[in-house]
């Protein structure tokens, strides 16, 4: 089959790898670095021919590529009279009415954005782009849109798969990674960072790693959280979304890195108290947790850090025979008491195979070697993994890890695929430019399970992806628990039209939340996942939500456009 | 000095080791067990002497010792008709309106409740008992309460110390520990139980302990909450008031155990979603835990368990120079990543001079030789613990306490001290019966600080205390986290009115507050710390609380008169 497809063997596409046009599409909906990109590589090319019965004529003229400027009907509602006000709180330098500015961020990373954008048919763009320098500026913002009933929206990093940006067209955006990017207090002492919510993964950690240099401190720090976002999201992101990262099995969720936050409300400026535990009534710290922008602007949070202790950091794979042998050994290790892996994903076996292809184990010796001990394309599951912390807790970790999969029948693959994998932890998001630039679509959901009902959503959900002909589908674990882990699905197809990839996908989210899963594990609600909030989480619940909006934001006026189902038009 | 009280070497007061009078006052102010007691040792008594200034003819004659029948001139404020509406719901016999079960049911365990019911003058006193025996009919109680705007509190194992219990005397008291107390789920894939609120510590923990008999299941479980009052004390209780156990530092306090719950309100029946981790939103399961019973009854609750591996735990304790060095050696283990340990207490110069006395140590060769070794008196801190997990885990954990604590100039002291707190961790309350029967008041007021606030609490509150001539101050660190800790303050005193006590009370809980401690730390906040709630927290975190308030209880009918600050008069 393969070979039909495949007639000149040296033919590749010819990726694009150069950076986007200034003012272009492109430069608004390419991911990351503009200089930075990861083509696939020739077996992940040959599958996708071999899948979507796709030859390489079907590669040599890339469509929609953005390159065009861009532009927009829309013009900013705002007279110049309320513009100056605004100039006036921020200065006039951190205002913007350019449709490139109020473009850029209005779109998050969603592929219905990214549709809007190669199309250039922006559909949502916000009336006015404001960069605030410092808190005070914030609550102006903030008390200013309230009494004018001004709809405001917040954009971190813009990493948002949700569409938890889209704006109101007679709203403002606040851009929070501008200015707001500093350090208010490191203490090591406490172990403990306070930041504006505006920086980013790499700055963060970057002033973490050097703490002896940076803060005169005794030793190097990290973070914790790494989501594949991490060089393009906010810390203020990160928890507003709840989201998670890669290395959250040991160093938790971002909202349990979070010791306190002062959130600027129309009700007011809340700051929490940063203690590490008191029992004076439900925590206003937790409740700002997850809430997205729709009760107030996140504007600085303390948090948790941890010792950066690369020298003691232990590497491990193992090759399972089925995905339920993996699954069990996740399980088990993760009861154990053993203390957890930070890494600690494994992969099903459609992902197996292609993460197989992807790292450039496929077909080699290795491969042949683990296939003829009983380990078979299509059964066997990867577990990649990497202990944190002190040097025998890391030995011990790596130790109970070995044991566990060796009673599930696993077999080691040592150190090497977490090498490969940490290359490209970050960079998988630009392959998704390349597939688009002709017309394949590579989108992810995921969701939230427990052990007991992991089996039935993975089934159920990988069930209706595959039910569609010539659709990739790849799912991983990857944020682990004692009581349960997440299911993060990853599906190439190609669609004939706009419409029928939304009704996939929209029958995706509805297959996950009938299935017995969370409507979402760590990338949020924002608008795409709302309309079934109700049905997930019940009428009483979403009334207890509705108060708290109503008594943040009487107006209506945070993230309005129905987040999180609070303000559902 | 202590020889001029002791004329009679051989004298012991008559400490009273018979079981209260049914019906009398001291059968409900008596802690725990009717048979149970823990009696003063004669260092102990000695001391006591020696601080109050008092000869045994002090102890000869006990007083105010509640051995007459309850009784109360308040009748039950509901018609026959109201009572007949509430037997129908719960049935005949779980209807109460008895001097003695009102009574009962109305006061927790609070120094002023106790000085009450000693005097056989109860102030507020509920107007009716009721014990309802499913969620059903707990919500049917709560439909009507709120129709008829009644007064709702709920009783769950009547230990608080916060005058959390305080009822309305036109109210109505739910007791939730006496038909409440079922299994609904046991589940060994999740690693989690379900349980009714009403079931105390020590049936929860029989059934787990005794897991592979009672559920068949692969292995022995742990609920891992161990409060001082653990015996006596149910799981909402627990969870309502944010309590932690004294092996929290491993296992996590009782708001960290619960995956989900279901609370009856006035404005419906929340149950929320147990997954482990889920990003849709703000947490209904975190806005409701700490509301003690404001919001709504807590009916059941699914909490994550531990493997019980007694086999595998480590006990160790050291005595260190100083309370400086303990400190610094408890920072530096809990933020040094080589995982926690369970037990993890340090005790100041007094509570480590008294506790050598408890622990039958002092004037032993072991004090001799820690003295010579320079570890003195009233500056000498006792540090104890014990790992709790997989074997190789508490292996770890050990030795690196052990580096730690010999790297802050401490000197081990075996397991031994270990062992025998383990004796009295949960009969310490039975002391005070016994004190309180000679005049002598033994309390506690416990806060959560950072690490970096710590001594200035510490010293601030202390000096606050020991500015009262003739009052004992024990103070401890039990709850240990990487950014911070407890403090746990204990004094013992004489006052000549109950006026004079409460006033000193009052400053207490203020110095607390002032010098930068948390309202509480794990008692939770009731009628007592409530008054102080806003100036902790601000006008903006109580508002907030507020709005929540008046959507689950619009009517002010859920645990009225102050709690929480909520609805204060």
């Amino acid at each position: 089959m393969k070979q039909k497809h495949t007639k000149d063997k040296h033919f590749e596409p010819k990726w694009r790898d150069t950076p986007p046009k200034k003012g272009s599409w492109r430069s608004i909906f390419k991911w990351g670095d503009p200089k930075g990109f990861k083509h696939p590589n020739p077996k992940l090319y040959a599958l996708l021919k071999e899948t979507f019965d796709l030859s390489d004529a079907d590669f040599k003229t890339p469509r929609l590529v953005g390159d065009e400027p861009v532009q927009t009907k829309e013009r900013t509602p705002f007279d110049e009279t309320t513009i100056a006000l605004f100039k006036e709180i921020v200065g006039d330098e951190n205002i913007s009415t350019s449709d490139y500015d109020r473009i850029r961020f209005s779109y998050g990373r969603t592929m219905e954005e990214i549709f809007e954008l190669r199309q250039g048919t922006p559909e949502n763009v916000t009336g006015l782009v404001v960069h605030p320098r410092t808190q005070e500026e914030v609550q102006k913002v903030v008390t200013f849109c309230h009494e004018k009933k001004i709809p405001l929206h917040v954009y971190g990093g813009g990493s948002s798969v949700t569409l938890g940006l889209t704006p109101k067209k007679d709203g403002v955006t606040l851009v929070m990674c501008t200015h707001m990017t500093r350090v208010i207090e490191f203490n090591e002492t406490n172990q403990t960072i306070t930041v504006e919510s505006g920086i980013f993964g790499p700055a963060l950690e970057e002033l973490l790693n050097n703490a002896p240099d940076r803060f005169n401190a005794k030793h190097a720090y990290t973070c914790g959280h790494f989501p594949q976002s991490f060089e393009y999201s906010s810390v203020g992101g990160w928890i507003v979304t709840k989201g998670s990262g890669q290395q959250s099995s040991y160093y938790g969720d971002a909202v349990d890195l979070v010791m306190g936050q002062t959130c600027v409300t129309p009700a007011g400026v809340i700051t929490t108290l940063d203690y590490p535990s008191t029992a004076t009534g439900p925590m206003l710290n937790d409740i700002l947790k997850g809430s997205e922008g729709t009760f107030g602007v996140l504007t600085s949070v303390t948090l948790r850090i941890f010792r950066k202790t690369p020298q003691t950091t232990r590497r491990f794979s193992y090759i399972f025979p089925t995905w339920k042998d993996a699954v069990n050994a996740t399980r088990e290790i993760s009861q154990t008491e053993c203390g957890m892996p930070s890494v600690f994903r494994i992969s099903d076996p459609e992902e197996t195979l292609i993460g197989l292809k992807q790292h450039g184990i496929d077909g080699t010796f290795v491969d042949t070697l683990i296939t003829k001990k009983g380990y078979l394309p299509m059964q066997r599951c990867l577990l990649i993994g990497q202990s944190d912390g002190e040097k025998g807790f890391t030995k011990n970790v790596a130790k109970n890890v070995r044991r566990v999969a060796k009673a599930n029948g696993a077999m080691s693959l040592t150190g090497y695929p977490v090498k490969m994998w940490e290359k490209s932890r970050f960079s998988d998001p630009y392959l998704r430019e390349d597939l688009n630039d002709y017309g394949i679509i590579i989108d992810t959901l995921e969701t939230g399970v427990k052990w007991d009902n992991l089996h039935a959503v993975h089934m159920g959900v990988r069930a209706y992806i595959k039910e569609r002909p010539q659709t990739i589908c790849m799912t991983h674990s990857s944020h682990i628990y004692p009581q349960g882990t997440n299911l993060y699905f990853i599906f190439i197809a190609k669609f004939a039209t706009h419409e029928e990839y939304l009704n996939f996908h929209r029958g995706l989210i509805d297959s996950i939340e009938k299935n017995g899963g969370t409507l979402s594990h760590h990338h949020g609600v924002g608008r795409m996942m709302a309309p079934l909030m109700e049905r997930h989480l019940g009428k009483e619940q979403m009334e207890a939500l509705r108060a708290l909006k109503q008594h943040f934001d009487p107006h209506t006026i945070m993230n309005p456009g129905g987040t999180l189902g609070l303000d559902r038009e």
